[in-house]
This record gives structure tokens, sequence and C-alpha cells, in this order.
């Protein structure tokens, strides 16, 4: 298909998205395994449900465009999870993995906040009311969560991290 | 090798981040005769120049543990990169093709803000003076760039993707 205009990009943008929000679905439960710290557990857990609910706002969007909800395979995120999944095989401290988890899971944070800036500021540029105000609450979940874990990174887990234990 | 303690995250997380700035490096040239803008093209060859300095920034990070400079394959990278090569090559239209190539830019430059807010926040804690401050220059140096396509695209570049030409 060749993209024609800004909104056929639109498009294509919320169906990577789409699919990166899959992926992250998937992964999160395992990702609760992974970690050591309950504290961790718990917010991987409360990003699981937020996940959920970011997934149902795309779904609004496709639906007020009037296309099917459709993926479209989201290599880079493929890539992200992938690495973070070789850090809950590899051998590591408890605290060092968690160390790791945090990482990757900021990893993830920051590759959709760049997606949702952009197909938010599409969305703008189009007249998509809606779809915006959409957007935006999870744009500031996504913020939100990548600053709680910068928090729980500094204050805990990386301390704990230092003498691996 | 098992990942014992902080410094052994630090050390592999550094290892990631080399390897997808070099991957980086590569890419842009391509980036760049695939723009239409000529402002476009001027901030990817401008971010040539600064992943060079930024490259040889980690070098200086290694040298500083007496550890040999090495990539260690990142994946991430390798998936954001491949679909942004994709958008260079799929039939567009100028206007729309270099929206999408800055949508694939900031996809890069957010992996690397979170990638470096990770390292630096090691390097902090484990006492690395002269690393946290050569990482805080190039975290900045990727905020910049990040706020600077942003303000391409909804200055111009979307602006004329909306009609497509």
């Amino acid at each position: 298909m060749k993209l024609g205009n800004l909104r056929d990009l639109y498009l294509q943008e919320l169906k990577d998205i789409y699919s990166a929000e899959s992926q992250v679905m998937k992964a999160l439960p395992k990702m609760v395994k992974a970690a050591s710290s309950p504290k961790l557990q718990d917010a991987f857990r409360e990003h699981l449900e937020q996940t959920r609910n970011q997934i149902s706002r795309l779904d609004q969007i496709f639906q007020g465009l009037g296309v099917p909800t459709r993926g479209r395979r989201c290599e880079a995120m493929e890539g992200i999870i992938k690495e973070g999944e070789e850090m809950m095989t590899i051998d590591a401290e408890p605290s060092v993995r968690d160390a790791a988890l945090i990482a990757s899971a900021q990893k993830v944070e920051h590759y959709e906040m760049a997606s949702y800036g952009t197909v938010k500021a599409y969305a703008k540029m189009l007249g998509e009311d809606e779809a915006v105000d959409l957007l935006d609450e999870t744009l500031s979940e996504e913020m939100k969560t990548d600053k709680m874990l910068t928090k729980l990174a500094e204050k805990a887990v990386n301390k704990e991290a230092i003498a691996g234990h």
C-alpha cells in the first residue's frame, strides 16, 4: 500500500503500536514471575492492567476510524522484549536481575512514549480530537510508569544490586 | 558470565548501547539520502556528527574501566532500525516519508534516552563520576535532538504530509 498522506501513516503507526502493546501484554506476566522484589512485581502487575486499558483505547480509535483493529508486526518491540527475556533467564543475583528488568521495562516505556507522542501529533494535525484525548491519556500513563520505575530503581533495587544479593 | 552485581550489569548495558550507537552510525547516512526536506537532511547529518562523539565518549568510559571496548549485539536497536529502513524503501509521498523518518528517528532517540538514563544512574551509584559527566552530556544531546525533531515535524513536515506532496 502506498503511503499517500499523513492519514495513511497515522493508520500504519497505530497498527505498529497496537502490535507493540499486544507483545507487552504477553511479556508482563513473565516479568512479574522473574522479579524478586514484591514492589517491582506489583509495579509490573499494575502496568499489565494499564496496558489492557491502553489496548482498548486503541480499539476505540480504530472503531472511530471505521477500520478493523489490526496490528502490524512491530519488529522494534520484538527486539526490545527479546533482550528483556534474555535477562529473565541469565544467571544473575536476584537484585541484579531486578535492576536489569527495570532497565528493560524502561526501554519498553520509552518506545511507547515515542510512538504515542508521534500518533498523538498526527491525530492533532488531522483534527481527530477524540483520538487525541485517548492517546494523551495513554502517553501520560507511560510517562508516569517510567518515572515510577526510575524511583524504584534509585531508591531500592540499584542500591541492593551494588553488593549483589 | 554471571551478573553478580551492579558493576557487571553496568558493563553489559554499556556494551549494549555501544552496539546500538554503532548501528545508528551506519543507518544515519541512509536516512540523509532517503530524506527530501533539506532541513531534515541537515538534522540527520548533524546527528551523525554527534553520534561519532557519543561513541568516543563510550570509548573513554571503557578505557577508564580498563576493559576492551566491545559491543554486545543490541537486538532492540536492530529492530528499530529495520523498521526505519522499511520506511526508506516503501512507496510513499516524499513529505510522508519524511514524517515517517522522523518517527523512526524519535524511536531511536527514545531508546538511547532510556539506555543512557539507566547507565548514568548505575555510574552514579557506583561512584564513577567521570563517566556520569560523559553520559550526562550524551543524554542531554539525545533529549535536544528529540525535541528538535518534534519541532521540525510539527512546524513543517507533518503539515506538508497532510495533503501528501
